[in-house]
């Protein structure tokens, strides 16, 4: 089928294709992506959007020597497909595959890694003024959606990149989308402009109308005079990106092939930072994802030919979106706020039921935060679900913004620990440990959504300042029948009087269960001591891990500032004079896979735990 | 003298002045702050840019039920002074004393506890938002410097206000500063508006002229008609801040009270968000801060009648500067960022002699860091100067965009560890812990300007990754005569023999040497484990940790995932059986006063570590 596909091995193929070839070329790839995803799962909408932007990149720029940064990277799958990647292209996503975004240990042609937001224009930025100061005679462009506009370091960049002296484009790739519908008065700014045809004829053609009108007649004259200062004024500042220093040109249709190669070959030859608004359709060229780009934005496998999505159903994101519409049913100071992921956080119910209490603030983590603590200021209880990857650029607002003001600000971080196939830019590998360093904060991490449940309900109740419950991506393993929540800070599994203990949170504890009955088989004796709240650990906990002779933490993040670091700190400083074994995320970037392949890989299943427990105990008995 | 002000008890004291009382207030109250200042240090120039904006806020608005955030909020003098804390004005910035920022601790008057900038947008939105949902009929106003409206924060904040149905005011206050000259595309356009004489009063010109004249004589009815249309195109979205949904009005002379008053009662009537803008001059009213007013931003004590501020000689910061000037002269990769603090980080030098090389972004740590991505990724090797507690706002930065990626970046942390009279939201207290959960990173803490010096040319020379090089504000203590630089990633002082080691690094060691020779004289023998790579600390560290019976580590920096965590953790691991102390930041913020003052608070002084030592020991023997 993909005959022409086969052929272009490089960029260069690209180049040499007439214009019906590359037309063709368009086609054969919206079927190569439309049915890998539907096998693998993936970004399908955002990436059918810009097949044809990405053939006329490849067409009049000379990568690697030229950059094009593609922003979050998300839609980087044409790119991968035309940069010697098509043949690993069927295992995209997969442990040892391609990954989903861009990688520079994949490819010299893709030059920045990345997976989050706004960053684009930022680092399009560093490489042109670095290839000013080399000397070097290089394009660089930067692609980004209208939804990683709303970030704020994204205004930094154009703020930034507005005073180059020098070629910059910057493409705005205007989808009207983040995830789901953009947001903020940037977006409705956008769809103004969008409804302005022809806005740079116009402009010209007035400079030409008021040139060949002659200045006679008093009255007449002396409006049109008036008239054309009041335009030269206003013209030399008429959109927000020429205010910012760019050429802007635009919006041109993202779709028409010709049209978009002519427009960057022209965008080339400014000498300044040019701004093109192109606008795409969000899963162009297949039907069920041009109709429903928020189902298709991230999606798992589908039926290629139904457009088919699996349901779902009952997960950590919908136990929280559920309970907290109930929480808010009752009380009323009740808010949720959304950095552009109602649908990923379970908020779609409650953005309909609560519509004042629901905020949606575009992709702009840092002021989610600082939004929230200003609804906190004045006697509200804001929610805050996010990603625990996104949540990294808030750092500083939860630690300047809520914690030190002792605010009641609840962060609810869905997609704690490793979360598969987005990979390594998405793991939440990082917030119980940097969540560790701000003081005063308390931070959740149950293993069950009756767990979930209880501490949402906890954090409604009782005021713990900054508070955050973090938990996985999917679903629970259902507790063992022998388990039954006590509802406290943690809890002992197992015989108190086991000689080994396992100490773990989240939802490692599930494993660790397993793994105990496999221990006792091998006539090891363990007992889990589960930590709920994972920070600070309640004393209780480490005095019963002293109570062992041996104690194994098991922890599904970082190692290095992490929990268990944290515990044994703490136990050594009580003199305890058992076996110490900590396993964690040690010091390493985790790339993609499955959650379960990785959790294997991070010896945080089952199996894991047992042979870890296992060989240690032995290699001490050799001792 | 002030007798005005000895009667000013409260805001509404302040509304029942006469216009000429007012302006007599603001004369005493520049005389207030002048004299305090040039004794306490603080912010002087900012302050007295916004004695007038102060006394029309506060005679228009009704605090605490009307809310005023200050962004940044070292400019709150004013209205500390005027909100019941006069009496207390001469303690400002010394322990115990007045906070040199907004702090709800004080005083209901200040709303919200701040000291980073950029945030008053998102906050003022949360508040005003709160409001209404709470059905309270309250004005909000924030008030921002055009320095701030740099930082991305500000324009997510921007982004969202701007879609909002009822009032809020947004003050651009603007000096045509950040700290220094206020640098991007944002400010060049700022200084364009400025020049716009009558901006508003034009436009509403324009369409009354238009309005009146008679549609007649066929080319020039149509000309009109055309001008008609482009300029309704234009009018609507004419400047920056109207396109972002705000009503826009200025410029006002940010010093003529009685307009400024009359201006906001009229801005507060408007249902919908409201940018005015302000001109106001920093320093105004002590010449010698208006003609330098960075010197003059933030100041240690000065002379009041000669405006001499005391040079601060050789520091860290210089050190840092004339270090790196000397790197770049024989390497031409070697660049530098500043977030606007090019003379506070050191780099006016480097600023003036590599023009072309020296890169001052704003305040916009998170684009530094990842603009320093793409400088690196094409070779460059970039120094980003940045004070501890602001690096805070590019944690993801680093993770997503440097780490990830094993781009060789230079982070020059200045200002960590305690920094003195800033107090809570000023302290480099988290950066050693932090940086410890972002993987494949390494990190020093230099105690000596040799060894600062030392590091700066080893990152020159090797490829780490990212590396930090963190050191403390101000000077170092000399070196004692015995102690020779190593080099090394850790080195020993004092005799290996000794039972108790001392683990530190930074400028502690400097207080541990003292602390040895006290020590020694109550016939306690120990070593120090002075760490110079405190991130991942070497393997060699520990093993001599571990031949110790005693081990005590001193950490100015968080307890919770520092340093001394993560070795006490590794030991433990490895079986250590004598006695562990961890000694650093529990879990707390910490208050302003002088850093010695703190550092004998923490007990990371000299007599700090010999009583904990002596305590530990005294107690172990009475076990």
């Amino acid at each position: 089928m993909s005959k022409l596909l086969e052929k272009i091995k490089s960029p260069s193929d690209v180049r040499n294709l007439t214009d019906s070839e590359k037309e063709l070329l368009c086609s054969e790839i919206r079927d190569v992506i439309i049915n890998t995803i539907s096998v693998n799962g993936g970004h399908l909408a955002s990436n059918l959007g810009v097949v044809e932007l990405t053939v006329a990149l490849l067409s009049v720029f000379d990568i690697p020597k030229d950059t094009i940064i593609w922003d979050v990277g998300h839609q980087i799958y044409t790119h991968k497909i035309l940069t010697g990647r098509y043949g690993k292209f069927e295992g995209i996503r997969t442990k040892g595959g391609l990954t989903g975004f861009p990688s520079r240990d994949e490819s010299d042609c893709d030059p920045f890694t990345s997976g989050h937001s706004s960053t684009s224009i930022s680092a399009a930025l560093g490489v042109t003024s670095a290839d000013h100061i080399n000397g070097e005679d290089a394009h660089t462009v930067a692609v980004i959606g209208d939804g990683s506009l709303t970030g704020g370091l994204a205004f930094e960049g154009l703020n930034n990149a507005g005073r180059l002296k020098k070629n910059l484009i910057v493409i705005l790739n205007d989808n009207k989308m983040a995830i789901s519908k953009n947001v903020g008065s940037m977006a409705r700014y956008l769809g103004y402009m969008r409804t302005r045809p022809g806005y740079l004829k116009a402009k010209v053609g007035v400079e030409r109308v008021f040139d060949k009108v002659p200045l006679v007649g008093k009255p007449i004259a002396s409006l049109i005079r008036y008239c054309k200062n009041i335009l030269k004024k206003t013209i030399y500042g008429p959109n927000i990106f020429e205010d910012m220093g760019f050429a802007y040109y635009g919006p041109f249709d993202g779709h028409n092939l010709a049209k978009l190669t002519e427009t960057l070959s022209n965008a080339k030859e400014i000498n300044k930072p040019v701004l093109l608004h192109v606008r795409t359709i969000k899963g162009k060229g297949y039907n069920y994802a041009e109709s429903e780009p928020n189902v298709f934005h991230g999606v798992g496998g589908f039926n290629a030919v139904s457009g088919k999505v699996e349901p779902s159903g009952e997960n950590f994101s919908s136990v929280f979106g559920d309970t907290v519409c109930e929480l808010a049913e009752k009380d009323k100071r009740i808010c949720c706020i959304t950095a552009a992921m109602a649908s990923g956080t379970g908020l779609v119910q409650f953005a309909s039921k609560y519509k004042n209490r629901f905020f949606d603030v575009g992709i702009a983590e840092g002021h989610a935060v600082t939004f929230a603590a200003g609804l906190a200021r004045k006697g509200l209880v804001p929610y805050f679900a996010v990603y625990s990857t996104f949540l990294q650029r808030a750092y500083d607002n939860l630690l300047h913004d809520v914690a030190l003001q002792k605010l009641k600000v609840v962060i609810c971080i869905d997609r704690a620990g490793v979360v598969g196939e987005d990979g390594r830019t998405h793991h939440g590998l990082y917030d119980a440990a940097f969540l560790r360093t701000i003081p005063e904060t308390t931070v959740f991490s149950p293993c069950y959504y009756d767990e979930l449940r209880d501490v949402l309900k906890k954090t409604a109740e009782e005021d713990f300042g900054l508070v955050c419950i973090r938990y996985p991506r999917g679903k629970e393993t259902p507790p063992p029948t022998d388990f039954v929540f006590s509802g406290d800070d943690w809890q002992l599994y197992g015989d108190a009087k086991a000689p080994v203990a396992i100490v773990t949170y989240g939802r490692v504890f599930a494993e660790a269960v397993e793994a105990l009955r496999e221990l006792r088989y091998s006539g090891i004796d363990a007992k889990i001591i589960k930590l709920n709240k994972i920070t600070p650990v309640s004393d209780a906990a480490v005095a019963e891990a002293m109570n062992s002779r041996a104690v194994f933490f098991f922890e599904e993040g970082m190692k290095q500032g992490g929990v268990s670091e944290g515990m044994a700190a703490l136990m050594a400083d009580r003199r305890y004079r058992g076996i110490v074994n900590i396993n964690a995320v040690d010091n390493a970037f985790i790339p993609h896979g499955t959650m379960k392949q990785l959790l294997s890989d991070l010896k945080l299943d089952r199996e894991g735990i047992v042979s870890t427990i296992t060989e240690n105990l032995l290699s001490l008995r050799k001792d």
